[in-house]
């Protein structure tokens, strides 16, 4: 495993060099899915992630339950595997508009904490308007593999109710 | 006081890195007031700032009033206290996207110019829907404080006509 | 035309550099737009530009056409003033939330394409709320002009189907 670790407790302008890289993180995330490009979502994760959705409500309570929960590459891609070949939910744009990210700290294990907040935004093929579909905060783990930052953990907590059938897809 | 206007009248590099940290500096102010440690808030004043929430009418209009004004660090103090003590209000979850920050100018007081966009989703605890609560831009000037990034002034200028009541919270 | 793909194909620190100076640039750019100041807008770009607001449908299927369209500094010039001396719409706020900026390539007639999701949002002077008006995201090649990031090419492909008379306004 690379360290990350000296890049938080290092000098001011590292600190925010890797911050800068996370937002170019989360930027390509949000584009992998505002694309539809399920299959490349995995890639952003280490094999051992752990992938959360779950509800502000829950998070606050310390209940480790979810909505969506992935354990490890195998569950990520069987995810996006499921979503692409299923049809049972109506044709939509997603757009994640993703706030700048904040570095909380460097652990000792290498890995580095970090949030943003998001906001997804939902259009429907057959309906005018963009609606808000989910608005929340990531809540990440980061650790650099050969060199590449990818997500050991991310927990999305999201503010408002979810209507079940919206939950099929990441954020 | 420390300057910090090298920062902006130096290289480019030195520029963008200032505005790194001011982004660093909104994503943490926003995570404070939507984790609700509002108790946290008036840390990132310094203690003679000046915090304004007006109307873009008013502002436009070089009106100097505001539907919210706090003078220097025990005013911001009393109304984080003064929110925290009462109840008089429906529970809700509130969500800060700040956009980008853009740099303004450096000032010879030592002082920067900033503004960044911002939106405040609202999350009301019975209702499934997040609803947009305030659309507007921070105007704001930095100084640094034993090293550390506060805000002098912080006007937050809103597109929208606000509802009294969700007026008691800050932006 | 300087060159900045040293830049995209430099160290991680040069491309991170970058990528603030567009997000830098970016908000520059949406707060022109938001300031009403039209006339401001056309400088943001080269003098041989290409300007496009297009649907997300429409771009996906590979399809040139746009509800606005714009070819050289003249043309954008022409739209700006238009739009300034037409007081045929209602009068609105309107505010750009822009995502952080993802850097693509740097191509070999140095220029750097990026991309950035945008939420615009509307205020109606006779109507209390603020609305989402478009949500989408940029597709851009910029190029440095006497040391100035600038457009050379930028689509603005938005996901909502849009009501005519609101595409006056550049996004």
């Amino acid at each position: 495993m690379d360290s990350i670790i000296d890049a938080t407790a290092g000098s001011r302008q590292d600190r925010l060099l890797l911050r800068a890289e996370i937002d170019d993180f989360n930027a390509a995330y949000a584009a992998a899915l505002d694309d539809g490009r399920l299959k490349d979502w995995p890639a952003f994760f280490t094999d051992d992630a752990f992938y959360l959705i779950t509800s502000r409500e829950n998070h606050d309570a310390g209940l480790p339950v979810g909505l969506v929960y992935c354990e490890g590459a195998g569950m990520l891609r069987d995810r996006a595997f499921a979503i692409e070949k299923t049809a049972m939910f109506a044709p939509r744009y997603l757009r994640h508009i993703v706030g700048t990210s904040r570095l909380l700290r460097g652990r000792e294990d290498g890995t580095v904490e970090a949030t943003a907040n998001y906001l997804v935004l939902q259009t429907l093929f057959d309906r005018p308007e963009s609606t808000i579909h989910q608005v929340g905060t990531y809540i990440d783990r980061f650790r650099r593999v050969d060199g590449v930052l990818k997500l050991q953990e991310r927990r999305c907590v999201y503010d408002n109710l979810l209507v079940p059938n919206a939950l099929v897809y990441p954020v």
